[in-house]
């Protein structure tokens, strides 16, 4: 029995310079390898905040944002297997892609060829309708974008694992973070403390780089040996080729020659934030192997990987949980970076 | 027996406004470490001409360049092992490392911590007497810092092998070009050259972006499937997500970005060259796990694994033999880029 196209609640942008306000959307009807979830929990990125409030252009309004999503399955399409209903699930921030490009075909479906579709804001492949994001109560999704969540994880906590999760486990494990390697994670906010738990759990001597010391604390609770203030003069002075890898989440303007200089020989510098303005290298620094790379989520195996470990040591997000009444004012904390450490939001008040 | 401190000629600059002329030098007495290699060719490295004319500061006159030397044994110090009078040896870019470090202790010497002594313009670490290059007939170095050459080597077209194959070779290596994987040169000089040979002798399909067409035939001959040439505008765009890896030789101002768009997902640019401006890099093109990777030469394990594989796969560089009355002119075809693709002096004439 498929489901018809339903109505369903949500909150949604209607304007660049609106709040986002309670309303309801259109959810089509389940296709054959679709799955029906009712949302559980949906985590606030500011990637959200810069899309509704059309920051990066493109905006397509009404807009439901929301990339980290935890529910369970209530209705499955009839062409799926490998899921069952009742099963949680997560959706991240891709819902589709071409299926067989040669990235999709390895699973780095984050790379197809034609472009992933986002999760909201983005154009159904099928269809040509807009997708709509998980800031309302139910998502039908492409089976092939749904991973399973064990249930041993916090479904609350477990939702922003699907985008900042992500995010810096799959740099984490392409340059090989691991027992004997110094990892520096630049950044203690929403990606930065999950890089933190992340890379603790797969063994590495971890060191964080934080405007101020304000969340020291937390840093050592989540495994951090060292914990420094960026702030202050020549911080970087003291751990000159000191690290194997730098998980830098900064997205605010920044000089990376600060961290190059920081790098061990053959060392690696991930940049996950977007800086509006241009970066500045000094060749000289790059000299000794010293590598630059950037970095964006994960494919959807690589995305499952990154659940099933999390599962295996106990990982999950550090949250507010809130309403989805006080989505507003939580924007405003993120952009303050006043929240510790990422706003969850409960579906059942959408 | 060893060899008393002994006066050999040699071609050195006095000034950094002086041409080079022909001289003599004072080589220290040899070590039980040492070897002394009775030099035959030695090749003519841009390095040499930045140092001679004081263009990076530090040099210390008067001052015998040179770091692509071949040469044969004709005396071994007492401690040496694994090395005959008579054998083929070749030495490069470095002389000694402190041996202790953990760069050191993985063969990775000229990542040590100390600091490796350079071949030339270099402070020998215990004496004190300034290092002096391979323009010269004969040289004591320490037996660690020779590489054995194979007879069916050319020794002529091997010496550039020891800058310009090693500093190639290496991030070839480091990042996996092989079968199937596409690579890219930028710049057909006395690097690029080499590394289109390389990188067609590991298996990979290799294009040549230069700056003309002029060297086309050449690149085709030394096996590249693709020759493009930069001068185009907008030369890049038909080879968008091309590329898995690109070794970019050249050392002028360049825009960085245009080759980051070449870049597969998760492709690797290689820069070796030394521009005197920094790098301007537009965080989204990294987006995509893009990286951006120096490198510099490599430790002599890896720089006899290079000698190896090119005398398995008979790759020796193009030179212009030279006599060394004919350094200085050399060295202003060096600077107009007017050499295919390496000048390499005859000992016989210093």
């Amino acid at each position: 029995m498929l489901m018809p196209m339903t109505t369903v609640a949500c909150y949604q942008a209607t304007a660049a310079d609106q709040p986002l306000s309670k309303g309801t959307l259109d959810r089509r009807e389940l296709r054959d390898d679709d799955i029906l979830i009712e949302i559980e929990y949906a985590g606030i990125c500011h990637s959200d905040i810069h899309t509704v409030r059309d920051e990066w252009g493109g905006a397509r309004f009404p807009l439901t944002p929301g990339h980290e999503i935890v529910g369970r399955i209530v209705e499955l399409g009839s062409g799926v297997t490998g899921f069952s209903v009742g099963e949680r699930v997560g959706v991240g921030c891709m819902v589709d892609s071409c299926g067989d490009c040669e990235h999709c075909a390895v699973g780095d479906e984050h790379y197809c060829t034609t472009g992933s579709t986002p999760t909201y804001n983005g154009i159904d492949r099928r269809d040509g309708s807009v997708t709509q994001g998980g800031y309302s109560t139910h998502l039908p999704v492409n089976a092939r974008f749904a991973v399973r969540i064990p249930e041993s994880l916090d479904p609350a906590a477990t939702a922003p694992l699907l985008c900042a999760g992500i995010t810096t486990y799959s740099p984490l494990r392409r340059w090989g973070a691991g027992p004997g390697t110094r990892v520096a994670v630049v950044g203690m906010g929403g990606l930065g403390h999950v890089a933190v738990k992340l890379a603790v759990a797969l063994g590495a001597e971890v060191s964080v780089f934080s405007h101020s010391l304000a969340k020291e604390a937390d840093g050592k609770r989540f495994g951090a040996s060292g914990y420094y203030a960026t702030s202050e003069e020549a911080f970087y002075r003291p751990h000159k080729n000191s690290f194997h890898l730098i998980i830098n989440t900064v997205s605010a303007p920044q000089d990376v020659n600060d961290y190059i200089k920081m790098l061990r020989p053959e060392g690696i510098l991930v940049l996950l934030g977007a800086p509006g303005v241009n970066y500045d290298v000094s060749p000289g620094l790059l000299m000794r192997g010293k590598t630059m790379a950037g970095s964006m989520i994960g494919g959807m195996r690589e995305t499952q990987e990154m659940i099933d470990f999390c599962a295996e040591h106990g990982i999950t997000a550090e949250i507010e949980l809130i309403d989805a009444e006080q989505i507003n004012d939580a924007y405003e904390r993120v952009i303050a970076s006043d929240v510790r450490y990422r706003f969850v939001i409960d579906a059942k008040t959408f």
